[in-house]
């Protein structure tokens, strides 16, 4: 008796095609050399993911600390916690049921927390109001993300719901869409003008993918993951005023918000470009925003703590939502304590305001240097061309490939950004993602690296780097 | 524009139709006292869920010092933790990337962490083997039950995919269905004989659902929520053999398995009576198992950690679970490390060993405690029948409501458990969920009740039970 012969075989293609030879390939060699296997490297070096603790960076002592004491509230009694971290841990378990943090939220998460998010998007936004009605927080943001994909999802029509997403994107986000069965209807981001969106190009995806499907919803990376850029106010205008033309719910997908890193630069929310727009605008577009607690300077990802904020949704539906989110449970309790930290982080005044905002600057220091490294050493590598790293946690370098490296990844019936990845992990030990797994456009080739590590680690990435693409393209020329 | 247009009429009725009444009642209450209104209470006394820090009961300590440790490792040099508590901390670290909880882990949990898991299910089963490659940890096993009905619901046929649930049951496992657009096929318990599956009744629901629906599951949950019974070994072998015959997959819901409150029951697993059925059934029948850290006397619910075991599926189909899970980004750590904790406790000669035993027994004490002062007290109510707690954590007690109390209540439009909870709530400040929502036979009313709460608080729930219910009955009698 199989279960398999019951599972739809296109489920299954999708899901059983691709094996990730690449990380089965850095855990073997992890392995060789911790078995005294000699290498041309000590170790692997992971730049795969948007993991900063994972990268080395240590984690925020007040957010540890407050973590600490709520879960073992003992150490309320320690003299050695600062004041504030006890006042803080204290506030937090009168908020749990119980005094516990053991106890069962509400499935849209503590509504002190809730208040507490909702009052810092005001502040990042101007003062543009929020309610903690219209914030659910979930275990991460991807939770978010797939639960609005399941949503969307549920509208009828004759045909399969579609969404417009980015190309390059964010993987994860894409598979949630294919787990959902959803039509993807892809745009292409300009690399040359900086990952840069057009307005031409998403018209033509659309009326293409209303050729195929029912296209009801758009999904926005800004600060883009794996591009680095960051969307002007005028392009997110655009946008806007596209969704409300062709009444397309908007996806805003803003984890990287805190994350930029130039003085010319500033993040600006859809929510508050969307306020400023005129009535007719900013109160009929129907937006989902997203943050989390994985990314930013706490970069705490293993706790799980995300949220999302619903703008202009017809109050029948939020009601809907709320029940839906009841069937879910809580979110973790540690995720929702982070979230709270995070937007109501140390204040001037406060005893862990010195340590707090010196280790958040020293992490956004080091991503600032790392940025102008990369821009620097890109430029003195031929065959490799970079956009500027705006913020965000991820650059997307271009590979101009020689010819034969194209015809032999083909011969060996592989793509040849991951055969570039996989020989670059053998032969360095550095595990970058090859730029097929984000989208890229036809026939270009990229990899995508991250960037928020030690800038002595960055160092040495970009020097194994520039050495191994240099013989990689003499060897193909 | 308004998106609940585009929601289908179908879902929105599932859950728009019923809101929840009684929770929204008891929070009023409880913000009227705080007001200073007076009442005949003084304070609302929540039974509602399964949450022991709710009700009251402090945590393990040993733990949330493993927790505390982990979460700041500064801990780790403090001389007031015990020596096994910083040792198993150190020793969960190094499983984190970076060192750091901070980090994302594997999708389905940390590799050390299902290995700690796998060997406990070995000693449970009394030596049957489990590998770690069968073990997925989830963000609590309400997330790990919701993936499975995803999974079923995706096999192939021209009609439904239907799911044989218990009544009563555990009412977020019936959601999940709902959420999932699977065809319930409920079977009935039998109360009088101490809520036991019953063979025909099973064949029954099952023929009846193959007329409209195509059965691939059968969802067990054993010891039972709301019933508070626990299954012997002949039950669970005539469930085994009438899965091979009926080629159905089984799920067995096993979170209470540590709670068992009599010395002539003992819990005995799907999993290990499967095994011990010849190589016929035990290497064909399909079993997916959960347990959760929110249950067993840890009690720890808002870490959300959870886990299932699958048993005898095809390879392709794990391999494709693994596909499936690895779309949903890691379990919370902290849940990841309670189930750690769970699964590998204090042995005697380790530090925490007596503390921890100790805090341990007296929970299990407290409940068998209640669990006799319910039998007597309910066995002194007349209008009230209730069959005895031997596992988890609630019991499930009939009313047999006079023929007036049924036909005032329909007249207000309310079910009669419904009326008759919110009548307790509204006198005493009792909640307890009304039977319908778990599901009851036509006709009967029951209410669920909590028991894993202090002695003296139990001693006070049943005194103001009995007041109310001899009250009840005389109005309307
Ligand atoms: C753009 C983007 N959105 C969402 C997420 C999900 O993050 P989390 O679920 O940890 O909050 C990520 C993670 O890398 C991301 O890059
Ligand atoms: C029978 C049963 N299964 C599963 C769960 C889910 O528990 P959790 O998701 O907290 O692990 C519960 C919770 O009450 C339950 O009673």
């Amino acid at each position: 008796m199989s279960f398999l012969r019951e599972i739809s075989p296109l489920v299954k293609n999708m899901f059983l095609s691709e094996r990730d030879v690449l990380s089965i390939r850095a855990a073997q060699i992890a392995a060789e050399i911790q078995q005294g296997e000699r290498k041309n490297y000590n170790e692997v070096l992971d730049l795969s993911s948007g993991d900063l603790h994972r990268g080395g960076i240590k984690p925020i002592t007040f957010v540890r600390q407050v973590l600490a004491a709520c879960f073992y509230p003992a150490l309320l009694e320690d003299d050695s916690l600062p004041f504030d971290v006890k006042q803080r841990a204290n506030g937090l378990l009168r908020q749990c049921d119980g005094g516990s943090v053991g106890s069962y939220t509400d499935s849209c998460g503590i509504g002190k927390i809730k208040q507490c998010v909702s009052q810092f998007i005001t502040r990042r936004d101007g003062g543009v109001p929020s309610s903690p009605d219209n914030i659910f927080l979930t275990s991460g943001s991807q939770m978010a993300l797939m639960f609005m994909v399941k949503l969307l999802v549920q509208s009828e029509g004759s045909c399969r719901t579609g969404v417009l997403i980015p190309v390059p994107t964010y993987a994860t986000f894409t598979e949630a869409l294919e787990d959902q069965r959803a039509a993807i209807i892809p745009y292409q981001l300009c690399e040359e003008q900086g990952w840069t969106l057009q307005m031409e190009e998403l018209r033509r995806a659309l009326h293409a993918g209303r050729r195929t499907c029912n296209p009801v919803a758009l999904y926005i990376c800004n600060p883009g993951n794996p591009t680095g850029h960051i969307q002007s106010r005028k392009s997110i205008e655009e946008v806007i005023r596209f969704a409300a033309e062709e009444r397309l719910f908007l996806l805003a997908d803003e984890v990287y918000q805190s994350c930029v890193y130039r003085e010319d630069t500033k993040f600006e929310s859809y929510k508050k470009v969307l306020s400023e727009m005129g009535s007719t605008i900013s109160s009929t577009v129907e937006l989902a925003s997203f943050n989390s607690a994985s990314k930013g300077f706490m970069g705490e990802c293993g706790l799980r703590g995300g949220y999302m904020e619903l703008v202009n949704l017809d109050p029948a539906v939020k009601e809907y939502t709320r029940k839906l989110f009841s069937t879910r449970s809580s979110p973790p309790v540690g995720g929702q304590i982070a979230l709270d930290l995070m937007t109501d982080p140390p204040k001037p005044g406060d005893p862990s305001f010195p340590t707090f905002s010196e280790e958040v600057q020293s992490i956004k220091n080091m991503i600032s240097k790392n940025a102008c490294r990369i821009q620097e050493v890109f430029c003195e590598i031929p065959g490799i061309s970079c956009q500027p790293l705006k913020a965000g946690f991820f650059v997307f370098p271009c590979l101009h490939l020689p010819p034969r490296a194209i015809k032999w990844a083909k011969k060996k019936q592989m793509e040849p950004d991951m055969l570039y990845c996989l020989h670059l992990l053998e032969e360095t030990g550095l595990h970058v993602r090859p730029g097929g797994e984000f989208g890229q456009r036809k026939d270009s080739y990229h990899f995508r690296l991250f960037v928020a590590t030690h800038e002595d680690t960055m160092e040495d990435v970009l020097q194994r780097l520039k050495t191994f693409h240099k013989r990689f393209m003499k060897e193909f020329s």
